[in-house]
């Protein structure tokens, strides 16, 4: 099922119990307010864990909507063994837009680390969050992105990560790698992606990888920002 | 040659003479306050006609920075005959992203035009230029872009336009069709992408243009900009 021209929303996978789903805080004024939806009407609520609910609205209070569902949708995560490994920019809503652009395109998995080049700032990680959920529901997605802070990136114990850095030196053209192994991205384990700041990333911060893949993705210099969204339009274009 | 780690300056085409440049209006600023350049340092000019050059500082005024030029390097635009029709867009933030974006990416032709379902509003013309040019500058390329209004999509009079449009229903992958098509999209001449507002193209604007090819990006649904900088994307990345 290709969903468009549709709005979702967002229940706790705790609040979904048999087919009583509970709507709270946002969603309650999105639905009520924003969107103007009554008691009897039709609407798509997620799970965020992939389960989408084609559910009719049976109430509307001040502080809850309780609606009932009579069919489930199932999507896939096509890209859940991917993490994405974003620096903190100096620039919020530069760092925003790009959390959001990575979300539409179907990235769930967020890292973000203060890079050794880069510009150490308060980060308002509760904003954050709000900001990929809000992106999911637009985007007609139904799998919550999870983000994290790891302050540095060698602070990385995870064995076995494939790890994938973007360097405008680098000879290999990711396009040209995704074109003709479509599927190792998306179905090798653990696949990281890591992003520099501005200023690059250090010896020592690659050195905490061994063996990782160098791409590249155009010729000339790109912001961080525009380089997190290339990578992450090219890996959800190529899907299929 | 490939440009890193360093800047781009504009000059006006008409204020290189002979091998003397004169830089001005922001770009003085930019030089000496900012960037704290002296008379007798090594900067990049460009003319935003494809031309770079290794110029050294002579004098420095108020008004104006005299450097002369000792070599020149040439750029391609690989994505000249590439034209991108984007929608005046609900937020300002978003367009200019969107064209910032696109800069960084490579391309240099843009039309704005008001979409039949999009929305009305003003339009800064003159900050989007700035925007635009600061682009270049900063992605180190040389190849100033053009921006047009044309008010309504069906106002294009222009003959023999290869006219390409995104639709999430297509059949057609716009990443599957680079993979195998890499030279057609950046050698047939007038090559247009027309994108569409959230709310969608009309079929009035779509019939304006016989013979349109639709592509699929992702098969979930993407903000107008989304779009806008993944098809920037991934033409600019399937040129090598």
């Amino acid at each position: 099922m290709i969903f468009s021209d549709t709005e979702f929303y967002y229940a706790y996978p705790d609040d979904i119990i048999k087919n009583i789903i509970t709507l709270r805080d946002d969603e309650v004024k999105h639905i009520a307010k924003v969107m103007r939806h009554s008691e009897g009407d039709d609407v798509y609520i997620t799970d965020g864990e992939g389960n989408i609910y084609n559910s009719i609205i049976k109430s509307i209070t001040k502080n809850k909507i309780v609606a009932e569902y009579n069919k489930i949708y199932k999507q896939e995560n096509s890209l859940q063994n991917i993490t994405f490994y974003i620096p903190v920019l100096k620039s919020h809503d530069r760092l925003e837009f790009a959390l959001e652009k990575c979300v539409e395109l179907g990235i769930t998995k967020f890292m973000l680390f203060d890079a050794a080049k880069g510009y150490k700032r308060g980060l308002k990680l509760d904003r954050l969050k709000k900001i990929l959920l809000a992106a999911m529901k637009q985007s007609l997605r139904s799998y919550k992105p999870t983000i994290t802070y790891i302050n540095e990136l060698t602070n990385i114990i995870e064995k076995n990560l494939n790890v994938n850095v973007f360097d405008q030196r680098a000879t290999q053209s990711f396009f040209d790698y995704l074109s003709k192994n479509k599927k190792v991205v998306t179905t090798e384990k653990n696949n990281s992606f890591i992003f520099g700041p501005e200023s690059g990333l250090t010896k020592n911060e690659l050195d905490h990888f061994k063996g990782h893949t160098s791409y590249k993705l155009t010729n000339n210099r790109l912001r961080s920002e525009t380089a997190i969204i290339t990578a992450a339009s090219l890996i959800a274009n190529s899907l299929r």
